[in-house]
């Protein structure tokens, strides 16, 4: 039986966007599949009481350049964007839309690259509309989409279950009971599906 | 010429204790040296504004399952000490004491063991004394030298460079120019060595 790694992405997480470049061939190179789950990062810090990794300077500083050394271990594209941070609640309901037209992971990617690539704000609706078409999706009926209850209980119920099974940031993945955080846990992630 | 890099460790960090086991490799596999230096994570936390990472609960509960998981990954003896935090000014000025007799990584090495692997309570100068004595120190000498306001200036002096570098946290490491934070930023490091 092949092995299912829970991946929990915010669009508004670099650390998730390096990540995200990298959890399906870690996977696939261990005969396992990644299942990529939504989740809002700001719920999960007012859940724990954590906060933003930038509010100490010195770490804040760091960050831009471990951002950009990882982007250039990895071999993508990385630009920190002049909007940030964004407000995720929008484009994280439409990647649970998305879903559900089996195109959450084409979205997400597409979305990932329009932000932390190319600097758009992936939370005005119109560029959400605009990247949705680029993956043959219809952006105005995944904006009206959204604005059903069902799928803001979907996103709501994602980030709680993250929060149980011990999430205080992201991104955070599950595999068989074992937790992990961070983008830098793709090896001890890649070691324990070898085991 | 050999590329040379700077690690700052504590004895009362795990990570750093974690990265102590790897760092010489890691060098050595790619032609450069590291250079061990005692600072002290309380001073860098007190001049960045940093605290303990344990101060979210959620985080704590995770910490004791990812050092597992990385002493795993290594290969290395992990226990966490009953004895927790330790004051580390004493063991962290001794270990400045054993450089002066060309002994700081021996003494280092077995202070990391005797309080990250078997739980003994390094801040203690009868233990102190007693892992001095296991790498053929003179733990009453090194004790009484620590006791100089020469080894007291240079740790704080160690702790203000590491700080003007950039440092927050520990294990920090300085290469030529560029700066590190985390036994997991060793992958990188390597990717930097290699260039």
């Amino acid at each position: 039986m092949s092995k299912v790694l829970d991946f929990y992405f915010d669009l508004a997480s670099p650390y998730a966007y390096l990540a995200s470049t990298q959890v399906d061939d870690v996977c696939a190179r261990n005969g396992a599949t990644a299942r990529w789950r939504p989740f809002l990062l700001g719920g999960v810090f007012k859940a724990t009481g954590n906060e933003m990794p930038a509010r100490i300077p010195a770490k804040a500083a760091y960050m831009q350049r471990d951002l950009q050394a990882w982007s250039a271990f990895y071999g993508v594209p990385f630009a920190f964007p002049a909007h940030f941070p964004i407000n995720s609640v929008k484009p994280m309901r439409v990647c649970l839309a998305a879903e559900e037209q089996g195109k959450l992971r084409e979205l997400a990617e597409a979305m990932y690259r329009a932000y932390w690539a190319e600097g758009n704000p992936i939370d005005d609706p119109a560029v959400i509309a605009e990247v949705a078409a680029d993956v043959g999706l219809d952006g105005e009926k995944l904006l009206a989409r959204i604005e059903d209850q069902d799928i803001k209980n979907r996103l709501k119920e994602n980030t709680e279950e993250a929060v149980r099974l011990g999430a205080f940031g992201a991104p955070f993945f599950h595999l068989d009971g074992q937790i992990f955080w961070g983008n830098d846990r793709l090896p001890l992630i890649e070691h324990t599906l070898k085991c």
